[in-house]
């Protein structure tokens, strides 16, 4: 019944196509569309102004701002119709990646927390459309998110104008499970209030002034399930190191027995790690996280968690389907916030959540690249981890040891990019081990990680690096022309593995692994 | 009079001479000492101890946390003794330095609000003894710091015992102008109430349980006075750069008039900047920050600073006399605060502060090195940097742009270490010019900080790698064979610049600058 959806009967009047609502936004606008990590994004308007595009012929571009990824191909969609000149902060699209990386459109990759920052301040060009889904508008002006809030409640309140998607696929039992909560400028705001996973602190919707709603659109699409894979032999065995390094925690009474609220970084190796709480021992867990994966709801329905404050539910079909259909048995066990609020560096601090973030690389330090392939190719973005990791009680990055069929370390001498840097990451966790970093000198870290997280094969290549980086001294020892060495001569080589490597490793001394600090 | 220094007169019975203090301290133990930016330092217990290992015949090694770097030589004297295991967070002598890089002192490089919730986590090694200098102890039991706080407050709640170095050269009138305030356990703890830079939310003295001191050494001895090197033409052109950029955030509705808190790191291009204030309009100034230095107390006397919030005040001989000697003058416009406190990323974020750090080096996208020489060897550590600039409302770094009679870029292809990722920095100054990358994507970046910030004399050789670059495309284009080229040049041949640039800059096409973003 769409009465109960738009309780304000005005509202009628501003029901119009996607093609109308899409002719409205011209060459030059900056557009802010509701979604993250696929879930409760803007479905129909932007690709409705793709297809203008393509049949126009009067070509423009327009600036897009999000909360993360989006579904529905919609990135895709945009890059290929050429209308996207600066993309932010945060994209997963295959496409669009290989328009960033050509230089054709602009992308800036920010810490999933800044992006309201910078909007509230003034630092960004100004919105001209928010485009937000939305389950419902009640009758006193609010709008009702559906499966995400991300950054909808500051587009909406910094939009000139406003247009909504109203999607009849999205239950409207979504209703009260978010809690908008603005913390107002910087020099002028109160502390957030926030100190339990649970709490709330807002209002069940986005305020917005109803003038300010140019049209609504009505749709009827579920969100795009995500695309996790299951887990494997690897991703249990990395659960498995970081299972029991947390029970070690716990028995050294650092980490209460219900552990700490915990964040996982979208993904499939971390949806793993989650996978293993299944069957752990621990129960009565908290999760203070971004996005809420299968496996959060399987440990909700396993009574493992407690609670789940997020900003997005992004399911795969096996569990959207169990999960929206009875949303009612979740809803006192979830909350959904703005990305600033579920990333802020004050909550996250002050709950010293346990953050587990996946790494694309790391280098023997500890330093972290999750973002830029060889240096220099763009993945999807840095997402939340930085907001997580630089405040979290424990950081831990997770990563296979090896990709393309053994021919890339993840672990090497020198990372191309620099996302996380060694101040930031306190575990490194690979199929192979986990390395403990914390309270260690870089040439503590060094040996930890060669042994703990390096593969096999790479290993005596790598301790052979580190050597010959000794040999030159410093505190974090390095030899500047071989740093890269192993990315450039996979570059032109394909494979990261000296063929010969020398058999110096076999004369070696063992390197003392740990400090014994822990 | 001692009277009213330790006044509770069974304290009486624990003084002791330093030699007395120090033979407590055993091997494998480990110590923290007050003392940030040469303030307040624990100045005669760690020299008795040096001196006692000389003596000895038999060699002892201890772990030494502080609150940042030293005054009185106690690094110097300490690491020339070869007591030191492993030293943290922060130090900034030259011996102590070389040790760290020669790998015989294990150095952990922290962010400066970081190291108290490593203490209270129990992540670190426990602290056998802290050894904190105070102007008085009080009747209900409360140690007054002297001219720093630092991490004094966790050192003396988590030690097993305490010695207190009562220092009878810092006024007693300091009493007062601390806030001493314990966040608790993370998990546990209640939002920090501080919402301006004048608010007072603690105590004004360390709690602690008079029988954990073990022993009070009197000592009768300044500060050592900051080494910092007056503003020359760069550093003026430097502040003028930024002041003129502030005035245009100002015009532009994006900073009210009176600024927002202002942070500086230590040093002498921060602290000239600073003094550029002095002939500004600005005024009704304040200041949240680490360590106050003589540009703060003299725009204090100058009327154009409010109110100061800091850490500790180190100030050059000129001005520590002035101001200690009348040190009522402050007594209202002046709060020292725990280092967790004035570096809190909650506080930081919520006041919006503008934060000027200094840079070693950046590299064309903004990322920047703020610790190790060519990528290997320590200066100082990050200190507080990272606190600031990931959290303020505008992170300014500073540097000249050549250093070592032009021999060194400070600007350069690829930053051989990061401590700040292009994420975290909005501003780029050097006597060149002012580079804001705010809202920027990198292929924006490069041309702005390459045009703006760079020294003509490496401007032809770094628009040449970036052209280069730019042919291999990718999100941040680099030639990863000669990303660190002009550092392994540098270390062979004695200078960045390359002696035949070739001639392709004059044939290439201008590139575009700036993003019309702002």
């Amino acid at each position: 019944m769409l009465s109960e959806r738009l309780r304000d009967k005005s509202l009628y009047q501003k029901i119009v196509s996607a093609e109308e609502a899409a002719g409205w936004i011209r060459d030059g606008m900056t557009i802010a569309l509701s979604g993250f990590t696929r879930a409760g994004d803007a479905k129909v308007v932007p690709i409705a102004l793709a297809d203008r595009a393509k049949k126009e012929n009067k070509p423009f571009k327009i600036n897009v701002y999000t909360g993360a990824s989006l579904g529905s191909d919609v990135d895709a969609i945009m890059a290929e119709a050429g209308i996207v000149n600066k993309r932010l902060p945060f994209q997963a699209d295959k496409l669009m990646r290989q328009k960033i990386n050509s230089g054709e459109i602009l992308f800036v990759d920010q810490h999933l927390s800044h992006t309201a920052e910078a909007i509230r301040g003034n630092i960004l060009d100004p919105i001209d459309f928010a485009i937000v889904e939305a389950v419902s508008i009640t009758e006193d002006g609010q709008i009702i998110p559906a499966t995400s809030v991300g950054n909808s409640s500051i587009f909406v309140q910094r939009a000139k104008q406003v247009i909504v998607e109203l999607n009849v696929a999205q239950p409207s039992s979504l209703a009260g499970i978010h809690d908008i909560y603005d913390p107002g400028l910087q020099g002028q705001r109160l502390p957030i209030p926030l100190t339990s996973v649970e709490q709330r602190i807002g209002s069940i919707g986005i305020a917005v002034d109803i003038d300010k709603i140019k049209g609504i659109v009505i749709t009827n699409q579920p969100d795009s399930p995500s695309t996790i894979e299951q887990p494997d032999e690897e991703t249990a065995l990395m659960a498995g190191h970081l299972i029991d390094f947390l029970r070690h925690e716990v028995k050294m009474g650092r980490l209460p027995a219900h552990l700490a609220p915990l964040q996982s970084g979208i993904g499939s190796v971390a949806n793993a790690v989650f996978n293993g709480f299944m069957t752990s021992e621990f129960s009565n867990l908290e999760v203070y996280s971004e996005v809420l994966q299968d496996a959060v709801f399987d440990l909700l329905d396993a009574g493992k968690i407690r609670f789940a404050s997020g900003c997005s539910i992004t399911l795969s079909p096996r569990k959207m389907d169990s999960v929206l259909n009875s949303f009612e048995k979740y809803r006192d066990k979830i909350v959904l916030r703005p990305q600033e609020i579920s990333n802020h560096p004050e909550i996250v601090r002050r709950l010293g959540l346990i953050s587990i973030n996946t790494a694309l690389e790391a280098d023997i330090y500890g330093n972290v690249n999750s973002t830029n392939v060889l240096g220099t190719r763009m993945m999807n973005g840095i997402g939340g981890s930085g907001d997580f990791a630089r405040n979290s009680r424990l950081a831990v990055f997770v990563t296979k040891s090896i990709a393309k069929n053994g021919n890339i370390s993840s672990i090497v001498p020198f990372v191309t990019h620099i996302d996380h840097t060694e101040h930031d990451v306190d575990v490194i966790v690979t199929e192979q081990g986990l390395a403990d970093l914390r309270g260690l000198a870089p040439r503590e870290r060094a040996p930890v990680i060669i042994e703990k997280c390096t593969h096999p094969s790479y290993r005596p290549q790598l301790y052979e690096y580190y050597q010959e980086a000794l040999s030159r001294g410093g505190h974090t020892p390095h030899v500047l022309e071989k740093a890269l060495s192993w990315h450039i001569q996979y570059a032109t080589e394909g494979t990261m593995l000296i063929s010969e490597p020398s058999k110096k490793r076999t004369d070696m001394q063992p390197l003392s692994v740990g400090g014994g600090w822990h």
